[in-house]
Parts: C-alpha cells; sequence; structure tokens
C-alpha cells in the first residue's frame, strides 16, 4: 500500500458515516480516488436497488478525494451534479473519480460509478463537481 | 396525518438506507414534500458536520418524493444537482422539496436543505433535479 | 433609473455577444438581476423556439449580474445546471436570478427563465449555479 | 464526408442561430459530435473571452447532436450542467461530446470544450447532461 494511500483509508475511516456503510478506499494517487461501498440491505431502497442517496455519497465522497490528491487534505466538495443510469444491483458500489483541471483553491473532478459482480462491472452514475480547499471558501467558515 | 402523508411514511420505512439514518417524512402533499434527518455521530464526517454524501441523500430523496406527488408513486430520481452552502450542523436536517414543472413523465424540483436548532433554522444547500416515472425511462429497465 | 442599473447596463452593453443579440438588463439590484432577450429569428433553432444555448446564455449572465451585485463587478459563472421545461417561445426572453447565499468570494443562484407575450409569462427553463469573484479563483488567471 | 456528417451539417445550417455565431459540425457520427464555434469579437464578453454563454451553447448543442446520433433526429437537451474551468481565448472553441449512456427515450452525454490555436489546445470548460427525444418527453408538447 502507498503512504498516501495510507492516509486515504485514515481520513475516510474517521468518517463515522462513511464508517456505518462500509466504504472503503480502493485507490488514491495524484488525481485519483476509487471508493467502494459493499451492497448489502442496509444501503438499498424499497425495491431491492442501491438507493439513489448512496450513489450520490460515492460519488461526492469519491470526488473529494481526488480533489484532496491534488489541493491537499483540507478540501470540501462545493458542489457536483450526478445522473442515474441504471438500477445499481451487484455485489459492490465502485466510484472511480479523476481530477479535469486543478487551480489555486479549486479542483473540477469526474465521476463513474459501477456496480460490480464477479461476472461484470456495469456504469451506473456519472457525476461532475468542483471541490474547494477549506478556508478558501467562505462556505466553510462558521458564520 | 393526511392518508397521503401516511403512504409516504411507508414508502420511506421501506427503504432500508432510510430507516438506518432514521430519515422522516414530515410533509407530503401535491407539489411538495419535507423530509428530516436527525443529525447524530453516525451521519457524520471527520469534522463533526454532517457528510455531504447525507445532505445530498436528503435533497435526492425529497424531490423524488416531490415528483412522486405529481407523478404517481413510481418514481425515480435522474439526475440532481447540489450546491453545498455551509457546513451542516444542528439537531436535524430539514429537505424541504417543491415542483417547478410537471411533464407526462416528469418533474423538474427544487430542494432547499436546511439545518434546524432549537434557536434557528440555516440554509446549508440547494439542489434541482428531475423526476422520472418508473417504466417510461429506459433506466429503469433491467438491461 | 437606479446607478446600479445604469452601470450594469453599461457592463452588458460592453458585451459584444450580448449587444449581438440585443440583451439588455430590466432590473439590476442587491441580489437580484432580470436579464431580457427579444425573440426573433436569430435566436431561435430550426424549429422556431429559441436555441437552448440562448437559454443557457440568458440564465448564465444573469446569474453573473445578481452574483456581481454583492460580490462586486469582477466576476465570472464558475459552473452552472439549467434544467429546459418547454420550448421557448414568445416575444421576449425574462431571465430572474436572485443570490442563494454569498460566500467571501463566491455567490450562489439561481434563475428562472421565462417567455413572455402580451398575454403571459411561460416558465421554460431553471438555472443555479456558481459565481466566482475574479482573482479569487485559479480559473481566471492565464496559464 | 459521411452521410451522417452531411445530414448533421443541414441540421445545422437550419439553425438561425448557429448560423449566426458561425458554428460549424467538423465531426458526427455514432455516439459523438464535435461542434466547432469561430472566436471573433461578436462572441466575446467585455474582456475579450468568449462569452460563457457561448461556451454553454456549444456544449448544449454539442450533446444534443452526440445523444442525436444514438436516438435519432428528432432530439433537444433537457438538462446540462457546464463547469468553467479557463478563460476561453484562441482561434476557435470546440467541443467534443460523447454518449455515456443510452436508453429507449434517453441519452446521458458529456462534453468538453476546448480553445485551440496553432500552436495548441487548452480544455476551457466540461459538461455534462441529458438528451430526450422529442415526444418521449413532456416538455415538447405546447401545453
Amino acid at each position: 500500500m502507498t503512504e498516501m494511500l495510507a492516509i486515504g483509508r485514515q481520513v475516510l475511516a474517521s468518517q463515522p458515516f462513511s464508517a456505518l456503510i462500509g466504504a472503503q478506499l480502493a485507490h488514491f494517487a495524484q488525481g485519483e480516488a476509487v471508493l467502494e461501498v459493499p451492497i448489502s440491505d442496509k444501503v438499498q431502497q424499497q425495491h431491492g436497488f442501491v438507493h439513489g442517496g448512496v450513489v450520490s455519497y460515492a460519488a461526492d465522497n469519491a470526488i473529494t478525494f481526488a480533489g484532496g490528491s491534488v489541493l491537499g487534505p483540507g478540501v470540501v466538495t462545493s458542489e457536483f451534479k450526478i445522473n442515474y443510469l441504471r438500477p445499481a444491483v451487484g455485489d459492490k458500489l465502485v466510484a472511480r473519480a479523476s481530477v479535469l483541471h486543478t487551480g489555486k483553491t479549486q479542483a473540477v473532478c469526474r465521476c463513474e460509478i459501477y456496480t460490480v459482480t464477479k461476472a461484470q462491472e456495469t456504469l451506473c452514475a456519472a457525476a461532475q463537481g468542483t471541490i474547494a480547499r477549506v478556508g478558501a471558501e467562505p462556505k466553510q467558515e462558521k458564520e
């Protein structure tokens, strides 16, 4: 494991919500992050699909890590959009995020979210958003 | 409680993920839905704020209910975008969604997400997205 | 006419593209801007509707002015999303933007775009996005 | 020139607004479209950059063509989001769109928008949105 991945996993482990749903950081490198969520009953909605809110969590958190890989550890997601493409069913959710452009205080990232089974991977959602360095953004100050 | 709210609460209760984080439907009427999530450790990230993924869940689910109030029960969120405005701290998260426009198979909704304490409400995020009737959208078919 | 509106109109008049399509600033005050585009052949697509790109221009520019009303004149749109609700037909396009939240360097705005005839106004699109102060954002520096 | 590109160019030529700003279809194939806009004074804002509204037009129209390449000619953009990454300066704007996912009545597309000079290409914006078949969507009916 790289030192960067080890640090990233510590950050993720310190997020109670991420721990609650069992999210794991599978890959973390300059400009890239892969976040996985095991699919079990607790992340589902009423039809047995992964709840859209969990898919959006995975996208949000994966782009935050990708942005943090180029901007430094103190970052947050400022905004993002997500398109749901297919119902999310499978063994795990895999969110692959990468940085499109980095500025001084912000990075714009994209993310593709797949559902994975032994046999195959299926694209189930796609996201795009902005990550901002904390302190650089007014929204990070208590008002 | 209206019959509509009672039915909405049954739907929400049948979503294991919504139950996991204690989400509740506070209001459900034609073109409107209010979803609440109590704020405790388990929905937080590492700095004691509500995890962005939980805020996006609340937005996503609130607009799905709002869209369902005009399109019927079989609906999903096709896409949405969210802007995070302030760190989410307080006693509960309140997502207020309303329908901007309804078509035959889709509705476009907006949502404002507040954090609430005894003393005050604070706007912490804003979202906009599309709800689609299931079956009307290709994404709802197993492929 | 307020001094603020007069200044806003000078800014708009200095944008060659806005002049090309005849855009006008109808209202400009703290946290608010209303931009109008007369509907003629030149802003249409092949079916006689206003081109979506012109509707998105109106949304983009209206939120830039709204953001500028609270952040100061040197601002740009960082990002926005738009939902098209109905085909845009009528005498003019009216984009009404307002500020949802202002930080030190950014403002998040919403915009509703209407088509207007003598008889009525019709909501044809809705947008939400982020305005950033120039210089505060890396994207504004030549790289 | 392929027959598909020839047809696409006829469609673009029939859009008065696209003709006004000199937009051209450079490539049009299954799941892909490349739209170009020559950069001259008339598409600029007050600082000599291409107006954000023209960049968003290019993104919007490029994804409409990409979506149309898989859904058929009668399509419209339902919604999209765009992140502006750098000021757009150069000889021409090149919007490259591709289809991420196609359903029965909708396609989700992405687009990268570059500014091009003799010496180089520079990514200046990125977009993601939904294209819908006309008639399949309520928004396409006069109400």
